[in-house]
């Protein structure tokens, strides 16, 4: 069989692929992440592409009708026979590089100093730097170039003498002789030992460099730690590359159990997704490999196995078990992270299938652990992970609110990267909408925080129902669509944008039930531990979603329990500030461990009482309006809605 | 540039390479290894090769006169151009699988039973076997796969919970349920920690194993160790193909030092060999990889570099330096060897740089670092290194014996393989000569023990003087060669060989300065504890050389001390010996990092003493004469010769 170039525009780059190359896996290995929630089974319609030229085998899959007529083929069932030349629209592009690493700066800063989690647990970071200044050798004093070193070391230190990595010993001849004997060695916790990673001649200056690691399925982010300073001191972000295997974790744990090569194909994806930050980063900042002498990792239970390579096939079987929840320190080197090939990779401990390593690395950031107050804490991403606890006791639960929020099974969904609709005000009759979209684009679809406002506008203006069943008004803008009755909130024609914008009755449905399986989680834990609404005293909010979620909305929709808007905090992505954390402060990283072991899992599908509150929830705000009596007021005018 | 494909013969093998590759390394690609001792500098002129069709370019190197009338070309100087078919003779090549692994085996086995290292250290061997029956998760009972192990280990052991593996834990999963919850859990001392390095379904019967190595300069042989009956199952042995690089370690460093990709061409030669060894094993076993849990691995200084691919430049420059003399426990996976990639690997600790991990084993093996009588310990290798010790004090050195009794430097120099002479009768005058041969085949050359033999016999027939240099005598035997004065041992038209078998007057010169080496190295560790010879109340010979040495003709050239020959004892191969020993018994491995720390090292070319020690020996047996009485009384025919 020949080997092809397929040349994809508007970007102009080039690869060269076997022939019956897929045509997606063609974009990734030419660096274009192409859009997917089905896996590449041709049913989400996402990957669609238009080939300009050339041979190539395509078979039919689920496509836009107005795409078809465009002659667009989808990358997932396409196949290259020849040289091509393809087009990728930026609608069916991952928006590489647009993940949100600087995510709502204004609301969390304030918050960190407030916090000051490093001041709680103190400044010791893993890793440190010491320059050692040997004794010449001679022919009566030729002791090995590296007992020469320890016992400078005994001699400075008072210490044990510290192990020593394979790679720092590899280099420990030639930095000695280049130093002059005089040589700068970096130290760092291997989980327990100490241990020398680096040795560098002379007096080296330069810092020494941790690195922070949130993967999530949606996007990993990662920070710079200067392990001298404790700042962040560079941070990059970018899609998981896995996306490509499907959007959601539980596609992504069924393409590791059912293909040959399903969890090697993950779990170098994800790695591939590190190093290219990590390239990035080392060239910004004119560092090397080698300056990366640790690295910190959280995230949910699944993209912890798939990074290790750990098969989690049992995660989403009943009774929904992960092969582990605790992992050794393994090597970067072992992982095949391009960091120096000795540092230690602390992963973060898990708590169950449902709530991972990124959620025990949020606890750690804030006080919730170690405070008096009854504190909750909630993570919406395709799952929604809820904790609930103080000093005393903590409970956590994971609820299916599945992947609405990032955009997933809703008709014009999207994640919030530019042109996605954030917010939405309708006017009462749904006659008039007004819209705000990310970066002020066209409209390409809506994000999760324009969903839930849309719920919100859409109830107060009468147009829906509190089941979410649309009303029968008369308005051009609600019309029955190809899957059955649609809201248009936004019309090309209108607004510049590809193709209508609209919320179908099958996706008002959806995020009523995501709605009401966040808050039957909240109902649930505050029944497992006795207590009322009224007794939380303070709600973290964390993840992307919480940058554009307008509390007073996701209270109105009876996501989020009603309380007085004070009481509510964002804290960003707190899976990868938790993991810079446990870099510069050991004993943190040995506080994950314990809250880790701490927390008390409740497993929902095991809980009658949760589908009783789920149910409860399915209403707009809810079924009990005493629950909501801010809500309730506003409705009976009695007062204005929470917090206006 | 296109791909030729070269046919060796007889073998028959073929190999497909690109154009313009060294012949060498076409052969070494089709599992040929050539001899060589200048490391492919064409000045050795042993990997001669006949060029039967084809088109190649070679260049003029130091070749054996007949051999080049032959049309013979030089391996290592000759570029693959097109098609070619190529006769290797068997005199230009390794005899792979030749290597002795059962070196010996009626002197030693006596031996092995009368020092019972496994009762002194006692039985405890590096990793074991234990069943874990798990009671099945439910929804209310979903640890971790993990969590739940360790748990039942907890409950049944009453120990601290070992540590995983990475490997180990990603077959967790699959083990636990194909075994319905009931588990073989192997566990392994880590280097100080005990780790789970395999989990297999079920109820496993068998034994865990371990693999005992010894890295020669010459030659890898490795034991197949069943660590639960602690007996050696099986055993392999090859060339090390690091020969193709040079024979001696001297230029094995030049090569890792001054070639860009010298020091990782080093490693990759060793682990081929080694995994090579081990694809047999586990063949004829019928056991997977999998199933070796341990490696203990012992070698000289520089071979125990080269083996975790550390820089071996300093330990041939002034002060001779190794990189490091004690090393890290490292997973059989991070170094490249095809055992269980978890299992870890213990290298055994070096003294300095010309006494290595294969002398502490050696010692270990033995008694000497315990027992009360003051010991020799010898190890004739291309070096020459020696121990004198008691349980109170031990000391030992190296001395450049050179690689002569190994083959090398020697004009007809070969290793003990079959044709080699390795006994030698000279009738008084040197007229008639009466051989013996390895394998009681055509000589092909002269082994270290035959050279040993030659030099007692000819001293004892009158042909050389106590020099070393030829008398003036009337035998055809003795006549004038391309390089000085040669006396004929073998003329090929008397024994079928193919080319005349002779010692030259500066071979003589080079074994008396070996034989020189050694006793002054004896000596030397004697006047450093201020002892007389016949304070050595055992000797312990070691290494392959051990098993063809006439002990008596070693003393009558003055190479062994004049001693009883019931103080002699021959220990085979210590170090694989020992690493063997280090598997079955925890105890006996802490003892080998005791036992390197204690030994003290004397540098010999720091010494003056050592200089004066190696004129006076520069004679046969001795300038002192009063150090060799038997030998003395003998010549005076006061008593006959010792032993006889």
């Amino acid at each position: 069989m020949g080997r092809h170039t397929v040349v994809f525009q508007p970007d102009g780059v080039s690869v060269k692929v076997a022939e019956g190359t897929e045509l997606g896996r063609a974009a990734a290995m030419a660096g274009i992440q192409l859009k997917s929630t089905c896996g590449g089974e041709g049913t989400c319609g996402l990957c669609a592409v238009k080939v300009l030229s050339g041979r190539f085998a395509t078979r039919e899959g689920r496509i836009l009708p107005e795409r078809r007529r465009k002659g667009m083929v989808l990358a997932c069932r396409t196949w290259v026979q020849g040289d091509m030349e393809v087009e990728i629209p930026s609608t069916s592009r991952l928006a590489a590089h647009q993940v949100l690493v600087e995510e709502g700066a204004r609301r969390e800063i304030a918050f960190e100093r407030e916090l000051d989690p490093v001041g709680r647990y103190g400044f010791h970071p893993v890793g440190h730097k010491i320059l050692a200044v040997l004794d010449p050798p001679t022919l009566t004093d030729n002791a090995s170039d590296l007992s020469r070193l320890l016992t400078r070391f005994r001699r400075e230190d008072g210490r044990a003498a510290p192990a020593i990595g394979l790679t720092a010993l590899r280099r420990l001849p030639r930095a000695l002789r280049e130093g002059k004997w005089r040589v700068t060695v970096t130290l760092v916790d291997a989980g327990g030992t100490e241990e020398m990673v680096r040795v560098e001649p002379g007096d080296s200056r330069r810092p020494p460099y941790g690195l922070a690691v949130d993967i999530g399925t949606t996007s990993c982010v990662v920070h710079l730690v200067d392990l001298r300073s404790g700042l962040a001191v560079d941070r990059r972000g970018s899609f998981n590359r896995q996306a490509r295997y499907g959007d959601d974790v539980i596609t992504r744990i069924i393409h590791a159990a059912e293909r040959p090569e399903g969890l090697s194909e993950l779990n170098a994806a994800v790695l591939e997704t590190i190093n290219a930050l990590v390239d990035e980063l080392l060239a910004a900042n004119a560092l090397e490999a080698e300056d990366l002498i640790a690295a910190a990792v959280a995230g949910n239970t699944t993209m912890t196995h798939l990074f290790l390579s750990i098969p989690p096939d049992h995660i989403r079987l009943e009774p929904y078990l992960p092969a582990a929840v605790s992992f050794p320190v393994v090597r970067a080197g072992e992982l095949g992270l391009k960091l120096n090939p000795d540092a230690p990779v602390y992963v973060f401990p898990a708590v169950a299938s449902y709530v991972g390593g990124d959620i025990v690395s949020g606890v750690l950031l804030t006080d919730l652990a170690h405070a008096a107050p009854v504190t909750l804490f909630i993570d919406v991403g395709t799952n929604g992970e809820i904790v609930l606890g103080n000093r005393d006791w903590l409970v956590a639960c994971a609820c299916s609110a599945g992947p609405c929020f990032e955009g997933g099974g809703i008709t014009c969904g999207m994640r919030a990267t530019p042109g996605a609709i954030e917010r939405v005000r309708v006017e009462p009759g749904g006659r008039e909408v007004r819209l705000q979209t990310v970066g002020g684009m066209p409209p390409a679809g809506i994000c999760g925080s324009g969903m839930i406002d849309a719920l919100a506008a859409l109830h107060e203006a009468g147009v829906i129902d509190r089941s979410g069943n649309f009303r029968d008004l008369d308005t051009p803008r609600l019309r029955e669509g190809e899957e059955g009755p649609e809201f248009v909130l936004a019309a090309a024609h209108e607004t510049g944008g590809e193709r209508d914008i609209v919320l179908t009755a099958a996706d008002l449905k959806n995020l009523i039930r995501a709605k009401g399986a966040i808050y039957a989680g909240i109902r649930s834990l505050l029944a497992a531990v006795e207590l009322g609404v009224q007794a939380i005293e303070r709600v973290y909010i964390a993840g992307g979603f919480g940058n554009y979620l307008d509390v007073r909305d996701a209270i109105r929709v009876g996501m989020l329990p009603d309380l007085e808007l004070e009481r509510y905090r964002f804290v960003g992505n707190s899976s990868v500030k938790g993991a810079r954390l446990a870099l510069v402060s050991r004993p943190a990283w040995a506080e994950a461990e314990r809250i880790a072991r701490r927390l008390t899992y409740l497993e929902l599908s095991a809980s009658s009482s949760y589908m009783e509150e789920f149910v409860s929830a399915l209403f707009l705000p809810h079924t009990d309006l005493d629950q909501f009596p801010s809500v309730r007021d506003a409705e009976l005018g009695v007062r204005p809605c929470p917090g206006r």
